[in-house]
């Protein structure tokens, strides 16, 4: 970080206070530290603190990627015609935002702005449970005796794949991902749990309308993402 | 099937009852009947019964698809290097179970024999479950106010798109499949059920170590699905 103009966090989240108190005496005046982690609440709790007056502090969540990880994982489209959300504390001088929102338009992304709050809500239903979701359904599937286990592999393709490949992603990264946004998934959690046993009675009692009902409506979010190209 | 040597049955299983009625009086001697549907215990239960004697009885099940339904939705590559199950019931002319499964063969399939029974248990750990879980994820993002909704399909590529797939698929379809399968189906998702409370209650003690152990088991049936090629 000495005499860097921009310094991009890119650790597990869990590292980030570590991380602030190693750089902070290093960086100078009008410096910017950013990052790319996935949650961003805890970010400004534990990296915020340790950024010298003078530094300018633009948290962001470029949301894009793959199950791989490390620098290796990177390749040049990976960014193209996808979301970066900026989280900058208020105050923040707005040439630093510019100057970061400028390196992810560079690489294809477009722009948005949340306060971190709003941020981790959305992130928690539109990544965090589909995460949780994934390992859980693929470990489930894995604690299953060893003889139907064969068997769960090779009849994969009716379903179960789909699954497994987010289930493929770092664990101390998502390890880190689940703690630092506890309350958000928790609560998107509870909700599936209230759906999934809604459908399980429904299931159970032979209520066809009710399931045909609940089908439905989950259709039309799949026609909604093919309509704004994210499908 | 007046006067038809095979007969395959492709509509949703519910319908199956009242399609062996009407089928049953035009099958001539020697002729098979065979499917396509995704349960197998209540096939035999629905269709069985309507097989004249001297007619040959072949539920099968080439599993293969995308989130389409219908004749339009078949492609070329479709069965290529994916399994089809059959479920002759014991007694089966073995002339006719070979025939249907070189059927299945030409169109590029490996094949499998199971019980009715085993078939159902598998299914739904591989597929119905999945399905289940998509439908329920999607509507519950679905549920979430209007605001939030056009973000959850704007950050649907951190995560929630792998979902929404399977989630398109056919209502009636599916309808069927959960009532047809539900004795298996609800006890794989007891299971699920109870693995995602674990994680849940890991995330909400903050138990790191638990929680980077159960992903990790769960990468290792990616790995394994790599390896099968049925990724």
């Amino acid at each position: 970080a000495d005499g860097a103009d921009l310094v991009v966090v890119c650790t597990p989240i869990g590292a980030y206070a570590a991380i602030g108190e190693a750089i902070a005496p290093r960086l100078r005046n009008g410096a910017i530290v950013s990052d790319v982690g996935s949650v961003k609440q805890t970010v400004v709790r534990d990296l915020g603190p340790h950024i010298p007056e003078g530094v300018h502090f633009v948290p962001a969540h470029p949301v894009a990627g793959t199950e791989h990880s490390g620098p290796e994982a990177g390749f040049a489209e990976l960014f193209q015609g996808r979301w970066c959300i900026l989280t900058p504390p208020p105050g923040t001088a707005p040439e630093a935002v510019e100057k970061v929102g400028e390196l992810w338009r560079q690489a294809g992304m477009m722009l948005e702005h949340m306060t971190p709050a709003h941020h981790d809500h959305v992130l928690a239903i539109t990544s965090h449970l589909p995460h949780l979701v994934a390992f859980s359904i693929v470990g489930t599937a894995a604690d299953l005796e060893q003889d139907l286990r064969q068997e769960v592999i090779k009849f994969a393709a009716s379903g179960f794949r789909d699954f497994t490949r987010i289930a493929a992603s770092d664990p101390t990264m998502w390890r880190d991902i689940f703690l630092n946004n506890r309350h958000a998934l928790l609560d998107v959690c509870g909700r599936l749990l209230e759906d999934i046993s809604r459908l399980q009675r429904a299931i159970r009692w032979g209520e066809g309308e009710e399931i045909e009902r609940l089908i439905e409506a989950s259709r039309e979010i799949r026609r909604s993402l093919i309509d704004a190209n994210q499908a």
